[in-house]
């Protein structure tokens, strides 16, 4: 078996419960299972953030669970919307069941530093709500030594990046779905499962400052993409991962240390 | 990105809706996470799952959807009891709820012809009432034409095969926990995931015709493996997923064709 | 009121309280409302785990709570399916809620040992999961010495009762619907219900590997057993529960004394 | 088997599936699992109103489905309180579950017209919501001729009667518990489960215009009697089942004929 | 800032910090948004209940939380029935979670008596269960010293006051939805929202001894009113008020001094 | 009764029916119960939101239904935390359920067009879960012409105004809580529940770019505010209200028109 994974699911129990003992800080990646354009592969946001939780845990010496594969509904201002086809999702009620089951296992195992990483916009108040929930049952049950960070990994591109990698404007984290941001990742992380030839060259979505339900598919370009990814490239994943990874590094060690 | 993959998950979202045009048969893999002894990774159920999936799959031109990662709680006398760490669980709400929300959105997709493929034996009964429950919101509907197949893989490894591989005598597959029947495949598709060295060696476990809860400890082996897998073999691996993987084509193009 | 009865139901309050004073083995049966061929009324399984409840109960000076009449979907492979007009079955949610609720309220009663009895095959995982989330709530609330044991009946007759009973063969419990094992144990307990003119001689149900759903009704035979019944007998019955009992005892006391 | 029986549970279901051809009124009793002082078995709630119902079932050529055995939480001002040992209770979500599931059972049985008798004075609102939710979900279906009454029955006692058979005043239905009027109706159906010795002679409970929780057990007498059964007699409950009865089956004929 | 406002809704953070140090009395008024016929704005309930809790709250140095505005599904026999338009209810499932939740969030903000005061009559039930789920929940986190109670505020109107203000006889609390009782108390404190002109002058409504579903419309005047309001006054709204507060004061008093 | 209100509070049934008739648009305002600094009342979220539907609703000929008044918990980036007594707050799945039952009554009365409004920024992602599965149920009956907008008033405050009325730098609308535009709309709607002399004069929050649980009471300021309160004034609030009300007018007209 691979020495020093980060991943539990490469770990067999006996070297997890070791691990566990020294009280690591557990990532658990909170992806979705969701249409990325023409270009790249359905698996994007839990293939990616896998990626980044492991590149922080690397550094913290922390280990990786299990990503969650599918999340919240895509919505059409940050993903183009759970009506286009390829897009799988869960309701709320059972995306939260399994954050909180998730963290009530963990504990159980005896881990008391979890960070939920999310990469999936959608996701994040739902993950919320199963973490609140569990700590709310671990505190009945007499633990409250448990302590959880929630993030989404591109809250920590610092604005300098930011004008750095996009220097023709930036439209914001919700537009960057299957764009230049989660490109350049998956360029650096996964190649095969990107195609550069098929980027669709279209302006920025424009999209409402509402949503509309039923969604209304016109506001979604045909690409699913909700802006271009022709820029991308793995040298800007490169970037984006190290300094992402740099600023959750020292906000995880802020927290937990 | 890979060309005639069978995975959801390496797809773009484009050549998926051009598959679901010629209504494939979508498998749905779906696992657990859970401790399989010392000498084999925690990954095991879903990670086998998927590649029997793949099996058939490619043998029926279907497609695999990215598997169900966690499944329920582990039953002492099928996987040694949840209460040994390094497993994590669903309850069974959140696990029907995933079955259930995966159909309604494939068949949204358009699928109608769908195969859950079940890799962890406590999962069974609530794959059944995902899907129950989901075919009945789908007549509500008006939507009556899909149709789902429920099967878990060993169960169509024959008598003949059974008697050449365990030559001295087979326990059941509830006992093939971490086994040599799981050890075997795990030889044959991940091998750097098994370490032969690691394999404890003791007789099956003796399981009462009962479960007690709170889980009582003493009746699992400490390896938490239910009968020993020395005797694993890649080659038995193969053998195991042939057989196996030549019934269930029959029996899926029985159903589907 | 009857003197020494083990049935809760036929109890006055402060008898039951008296009783449960002394710790008692308390036994919950779990039954179904399920069509059972031509030959046999309805309430069978809920009635005959009562009557099997009843005779392990005597013998270990326990008690009868009322037992759960209405249980889980019945499934084509072992109750010949939920499509059969009659068959009246609950929900995983509710049945589950019930087994959770039965569990508090009786611990809150004082009851510490406590037995569920299945006579229903496709309960048992819900029941599971009813027993574990009521031990976990109970354990919030500091209460940790409830032991609880699952156990369907028919898994207490030993190989050398089904070689005497089964002379041409026996075909596995799950077939056993509405066959020779449930319809002798009626004529032993409730021979009223039962009329053998009405059974149809057919040779045992062929069944697949896997489930369909929906339902292919063409699968189940037309008379809903799933074995033929012509060869019981009350004498049958009387053997089967005398050896299960026997069985039973014994396991209850060894988990329990 | 019996022939003519109204009990369902009596049945086979070739029968039931004849009856239902010619779409009989169905009942469907509700009772609760409920300390009755000590004087009268616990089994009170659901063995009583299993017998009203026959008796409204028999003159309206209906048939009577196996009963709900456990109800909500026995109230103190009505049964003295969820608090008294014995008392066996469901949770709201779980009786709706067990209502809504048994309509959408029976309808698609075939049944149209049926009738939820209630025993057990908290249960009629999460009856009123089980049957709401089932036709909910009917008509999302396309079913929309299904009818369905609910009723307790002692509402269709008559003030005559109350003013015959309660000489020294009636103090309301809801201090009836374990008094004269299910004392006398016990004393009529099931003999055997009442000991009159064991009455205990004491003045109706005073109860508070309001619910306190957690309950304050002084509230309610040692006896767990809201009213003194001294007086009953099956002569009584003779009288008011056939006057329940007479006004019941009125009531079902104006509905359903 | 309004000064020594009982409502918390007019409250800033500090104040009520401030005043739950000296553990004051917390009324939560329950309505619902009903049509109250022609003559009524549809916010009674809510609004009704609000004010006669700041009655009680007022003299018991007690508080009003924010009104639970929305309740359960009107019934016909004492709202009219929810087929009406403009009566928008909730489920059991959530009108129960609404109440659970403030319980809870009280409760963290140290409150230890509170009072549901309950102004639609349908809701009780499903309040009692909010409040006992709440109350369980407690315990598990053992805060046991919190006490609520149940009420609706007229069953505080004694019977002398019902001779002197319905001298042609009371028809009961479920036939007053919209009638003398509702509109008197409307006249007193929101004179505005009631236009006596529009009262329709009617017999009261006669309803079954049980209840229809689907509702049959029929049974309900096409006023919505279940009774005439026509002798209704501000008068008669004052005597209402002050003899159920004066009796609401009393038991209050009683349960919590 | 008002004339011409646009508030269905206010509202008769009958008013209310004969407005549906002519399919006016109808906004559903979403608030919570929350501690808004020591200067402001606790009702802000869902008092401003009432307003701010009222003032669009007025310019579309539309109505405003009763407003939600508790709403999903306070997150401690975007509003202080729940953490901070006073703050009231509801679970995710008692807000989805209130959101979801209210469309579709408000559906079953015959609205067509409905938006909900939200004032607290917590509540988006359920009131978006409530929306869609409500409209998952109505398309289901048939009803597939309900179209609904979920907005939050502050994105319709152009960068204009930002500009304007924050002269100083605009921190962003999660650090507004409690803080200029909070106060600016209560001076101008509701001046009595506003006290500019306790208005905490302090630095704008620096919260972290990720969530902590449980919350770390240390990362909010102790006045509760996110950012200072004391450049409100009504005038802003004016401009606020008029120029986020005219681009929502022409977002509702762009959609519903």
């Amino acid at each position: 078996m691979p020495a020093n994974t980060v991943f539990m699911e490469e770990m067999d129990a006996f070297t997890y419960r070791s691990i566990l003992d020294r009280n690591p800080i557990v990532f658990v990646p909170v992806g979705a299972f969701e249409q990325h354009g023409p270009h790249m592969a359905m698996c994007v946001d839990a293939a990616l953030t896998k990626q980044m939780a492991a590149a922080v845990a690397e550094r913290v010496n922390g280990i990786v669970a299990a990503p969650i594969i599918y999340g919240y509904k895509s919505q059409q201002r940050s993903g183009g919307g759970f009506h286009l086809s390829g897009t799988t999702s869960l309701s709320a009620a059972t995306l939260i069941g399994i954050v909180k089951e998730i963290v009530l296992n963990l504990a159980e195992d005896g881990a008391r530093r979890i960070v939920f990483m999310n990469g999936h916009y959608e996701n994040y108040q739902f993950v919320f709500e199963g973490v609140d929930l569990a700590l709310h049952d671990l505190k009945l049950s007499g633990t409250d030594d448990v302590k959880i960070m929630l993030m989404s990994y591109w809250d920590f591109v610092d604005d300098e990046t930011i004008d750095r990698l996009y220097p023709e404007g930036f439209t914001g984290w919700d537009l960057e779905h299957a764009g230049v941001m989660e490109t350049s990742l998956m360029l650096l992380f996964y190649p095969d499962l990107v195609n550069m030839d098929k980027v669709v060259i279209e302006p920025p979505a424009t999209m409402p400052k509402y949503d509309i339900l039923p969604i209304n598919p016109d506001y979604t370009p045909a690409s699913g993409c909700l802006s271009c990814a022709a820029a991308a490239s793995a040298e800007k994943g490169r970037i984006l991962r190290d300094v992402a990874t740099e600023h959750m590094v020292g906000a995880v060690l802020d927290e937990f240390e």
